[in-house]
């Protein structure tokens, strides 16, 4: 029994070294419906067409271009799925992890839950990688996520050669337009289906859109002006932690009225900046984050004070928990602050989108 | 009132400019207190002397002088605290965290707490970072972790030119040993301080000691003679993930009956491997999984009915949760997964450690 075992092993450790993607036929993902957009744009995986929109802060324009919360929505009865995609030639940042900054990680639909299914390591500027091998023939629905902060070219879907491949419809209803800083965009999240917006999509079934500007969600006019134009059934801001103090003071009255201007009956829901972790210890930065808090609900409660309707306010007390655990460096939620913080948000938010009745569409 | 706000915040971005290392006074480590250690070494941050061990698999040896595990206890009452640490030239991993693979990370007690502070980005061989700054000038307890996956030397702590620096104590009690896979080491935290075993020690008071060797825990005779040469008041077994199913018949009885003869009455409490989120759909890696697990309890059962006494199982059914969202790519588990996994093994751990009358030092 224990050689047969062995042998065994042996067998499965040589078929899975045979598996080369070359056994594979690769398509275009040009063709396939791509989840998570704000608009259409000239480069597919650009979040925004920026020359659409005048005066943007060069960085702002620039991350833009990170494909942060797309997805590529398949089919196939593939046993084995393997992507080919190329970043930047950007290096690797200290402070995220490489499949998040630059890889891919795949889902698959398993009865009504989106379930992780495998990821695509970054190795270069082109890569190619199996995702999933050694699965059952039924036909699958695939999502497959991009890079959160780089911009992506050429990405090609590979099944077996005798598999069926066919573009996914959009898994997810309405649109929730979420503007933020780095904590959006996923910095601390270990792949790119971690980021927060990516795991309120899953789990809600509504599609939450990712505007996450690391470090410069700074609500600028122009990129005010940008948000605003964007369509979308709500609009949630979570901009606080790259704004100081003053410029919330100064800045938020324009954001929120704006965007009201445009969308005259879409909820609008602000949240406070989650407590930096490396604020206990460091008392200016600990003072800061105060302020910015103090000062965001101050400025929503003048706006509701003036009648502005449909605006709502989430606050980030324990939003990361109370064992000081929950980021990767003491300001950006690593999985487990995520997880933390979407169990404090995603109640409040969906209670809000019921009113609105924005729903997910029914199965 | 608005101006004042901005004009505070310039100060501030300009006070955090100015905070430079060059200001400090550095002092090397070697004279600090080591916490996590195995066994005394030639090389201070190695974790083992491979050469007091005769045969090991060059690749163990090779991950023994990872600093995976070991922290430096010192005092201060600096209102900065900086490091310097060097690391070799390897490459930069694609699967990891780049502060969890050669970055440092700071925590500072709190009450009767230990409470995160701050982290030492990489940025190539030698690093020098300030770990947080602008804190009250009162005694602070630190413990500062090394990299969990690579070897280090020169470290040295950086303090205010005014400030006390001296050696802290061993804050942690006792020694369990935990010898096990990458798991253990630590691959998918975010940062040195986020591997279970160094959570454990920080949560629990008793010194756990971290024996991950990434993809290499398998129970190979001459490192079972090893692990059972180190001494500790109990045992942790978390092996099984890296060593197939028929090799785990073949080795298991050795490894416990080895370490049993060298300590006859040290508990030894043997964990299951975690279900691989890949092998719900790899169906090959699932089996393999599920007999890798099948036959540790087989193992356990038979040693158990031998009558070796003090020997423990944990079973590892939902150990990450039942979302799927626990690793960062279907076999780490991400920070989510880590804490998830404590939930499930600390509170058995912690039963059978009391058992022996195994606790923290009282405070």
């Amino acid at each position: 029994m224990k050689y047969l075992l062995l042998l065994g092993f042996c067998l499965v450790m040589l078929s899975a070294k045979a598996q080369k993607t070359d056994q594979l036929n690769f398509t275009s993902a040009n063709q396939f419906t791509l989840v998570g957009k704000s608009e259409e744009t000239p480069n597919r995986y650009d979040r925004i067409d920026t020359n659409k929109y005048k005066g943007l802060p060069a960085r702002v324009a620039q991350l833009l271009t990170n494909s942060a919360g797309l997805a590529i929505s398949f089919k196939t009865n593939s046993s084995v799925i393997a992507a080919k995609w190329c970043v930047s030639k950007s290096k690797a940042l200290a402070y995220m992890f490489p499949t998040a900054h630059k890889g891919v990680d795949l889902y698959i639909k398993n009865g009504d839950q989106w379930q992780f299914a495998g990821i695509g390591k970054v190795s270069g500027v082109c890569n190619e990688e199996i995702l999933i091998s050694r699965m059952g023939n039924t036909e699958k629905e695939c999502l497959l996520y991009l890079p959160l902060y780089d911009k992506v070219e050429h990405v090609e879907i590979g099944v077996e050669k005798k598999a069926t491949l066919s573009s996914g419809s959009d898994p997810f209803a309405r649109r929730v337009l979420i503007y933020g800083s780095s904590i959006v965009q996923g910095t601390g999240a270990s792949r790119p289906g971690m980021a927060y917006p990516a795991r309120l999509s899953r789990s809600t079934g509504i599609n939450f859109i990712n505007l996450g500007l690391s470090g410069s969600a700074k609500m600028e006019p122009e990129v005010v002006d940008m948000v605003a134009a964007i369509n979308a059934d709500a609009y949630v801001l979570d901009c606080v932690p790259n704004t100081n103090p003053a410029l919330i003071t100064e800045r938020t009255a324009y954001l929120v009225n704006t965007v009201r201007k445009k969308h005259p009956t879409a909820p609008i829901i602000v949240i406070q900046s989650p407590v930096r972790e490396t604020g206990y210890w460091d008392k200016v930065l600990g003072t800061q984050v105060k302020q910015q808090n103090i000062n965001i609900q101050q400025e929503v409660i003048k706006l509701l004070d003036k009648g502005i309707k449909d605006l709502y306010f989430i606050t980030s007390e324990n939003m990361l928990g109370n064992d000081h655990e929950g980021t990767t460096d003491g300001t950006h939620p690593n999985d487990l602050g995520y997880d933390r913080m979407l169990r404090h948000i995603q109640p409040q938010i969906i209670d809000i989108l019921n009113k609105y009745n924005i729903k997910a569409a029914k199965n």
